[in-house]
């Protein structure tokens, strides 16, 4: 019942996801007609504006929550919604358990860059966030990115001013430090301007920055085409031109389509979650569905869990 | 001698800015050709890659620190300079001195927002912060909006990751508070999607998170822009409607240009210190230099000085 299109593009993606060995379960209101999917019925739903812990917290059985609740107990292996984010980050809290040794979750978003898939990791779960937790972003952001989007031994960078290491503030600067001890394939600073080029696998950064960045970027991708759409429909030159370009156009923004990778992917709970955007449609709902079963199958939960503990057995880093 | 098109793009656009009431003094090597207009000879140049306090303690007859020092010397109101901007401002803080009651110099980025400028401020200076230096941000933005691009009582935000006053990190939570008790035009949180459309007259950030913005802003437009060409030029429908869409993608381009305002503004100082972009045009260098020239004709420094000593007068806000 989550997002702007539901239930009938989440209905539709999730049939479109569902194969031999993915079975989606749909959470929502009894006599759904969900295609022939098991349905799990729930009492209520959480509006896209409604306070996310109070919300969570009056609405137990809303179909947002129990969703969350069926991976909790272990009947759902990972639970995708296009609902209230904020919602979805509360009820992952309550309902999942954190994996051992993870000190706090962090959301990977894979960032359509031109040259292919960048994760940004925090993008905006940890408002503030420590320079240990930081090195756990940068650990959970580098397996989502090995297991789940194919990039083997994923390059990890900083975001930070500047690219020199002295270049930042007091978090980027104990950040790098920790980073460049860890056995991660860390290769140093990257800075805003080449996150759409996709010059690194994983960019680490803690979830304020990384929230503004992903919505200076949304926001600029609007406002750049709907100002270019404005001047070339101001006149009739234009707008034949505009029709001419217009295959070009639709390329182009195939490209840099944040569909294709379907959403933000809670990571560090045990069980993965996927906020799929509000206004998905089915090929989004279809994906985000498909790469969290992906991090099903690769035990990203077990393999962060690993990872973690072995990291916390060794020496002190700091 | 700073920026890459030194020194002639910055002679015509000192030429272009002169005027009855506005004399460009330039400053550079002996026997430089300055079409008639003053100059103050220096000796060797900072280049844009050097170390910026090294090359500054090392270069102290450079033409970038000389130029500084004849505005704390009282020979001149305001200095502008298309060089390294990290040199700018260890030069500023060596040769100005600061605003009494002003704790740390800011940057002030006026973006050219689609419904008119927006100042971002601090676009870099200090990229970490207190409250009570963002809040001193906030009153040197609203004042450079209010005399320098002509908009009364400015609207004031803060930069955060929700509307909502609660949505934040710890320094932004703090410094909503002092905004909101403060007798600037508070409008309250905005978010960085927003940014490009200039929804606020001034908005207030930390220099970390400004700089992170104003190079995304920047790598994101070069990115879109090119791979929409690309795409446009792959075919020869695409190229025929490129050829016709060029009027108007122009069109768009000049209401984004940076160069309508010069560059980015340090404020705090005892003059004003204009930074203008590396590449600019003697376009870009005039209207920098016009805007120094007014900043010292509507006394912004006494303006600066007689605002935050009043603010010091109250009851402490914390």
């Amino acid at each position: 019942m989550g997002g702007d299109r539901a239930p009938g593009e989440i209905v539709a993606g999730a049939l479109e996801a569902a194969s031999d060995v993915l079975q989606p379960v749909l959470v929502g209101p009894s006599g759904l007609d969900t295609g022939g999917l098991e349905l799990v019925e729930a009492v209520g739903t959480i509006g896209m504006r409604e306070k996310p812990a109070e919300a969570v917290r009056a609405k137990p059985d809303s179909s947002l929550v129990t969703a969350c609740r069926l991976v909790g107990e272990g009947r759902a292996g990972a639970v995708v919604s296009a609902g209230n984010t904020g919602a979805m980050l509360a009820a992952c809290l309550l309902e999942l358990r954190r994996v051992p040794g993870i000190l706090r979750p962090a959301i990977a978003v894979p960032l359509p860059a031109l040259r292919g898939p960048s994760v940004l990791v925090d993008a905006g779960a940890n408002a503030d966030a420590r320079p240990e937790q930081m090195l756990q972003f940068a650990t959970m952001g580098a397996i989502f990115a090995e297991e789940l989007l194919d990039l083997p031994r994923p390059e990890v960078r900083l975001l930070s001013i500047g690219e020199e290491p002295e270049k930042g503030n007091e978090l980027t600067l104990e950040t790098h430090a920790l980073l460049a001890e860890s056995d991660l394939n860390f290769q140093g600073n990257v800075e805003s301007r080449d996150l759409l080029e996709g010059v690194s696998d994983v960019v680490v950064c803690d979830g304020f920055t990384g929230n503004v960045c992903l919505k200076l970027l949304e926001g600029t991708l609007k406002t750049l085409l709907t100002g270019l759409r404005e001047e070339i429909a101001a006149t009739p030159r234009g707008k034949l031109g505009g029709l001419l370009i217009r295959p070009a156009a639709r390329r182009f923004r195939d490209r840099l389509d944040p569909d294709t990778y379907g959403g933000a992917y809670l990571l560090g709970l045990r069980g993965l979650a996927v906020i799929a955007h509000g206004n998905s449609s089915r090929r989004a709902v279809a994906s985000a569905i498909r790469l969290a079963a992906r991090g099903v199958e690769h035990d990203v939960v077990g393999r962060l869990a690993r990872r973690v503990g072995s990291a916390e057995r060794e020496p002190a880093v700091r």
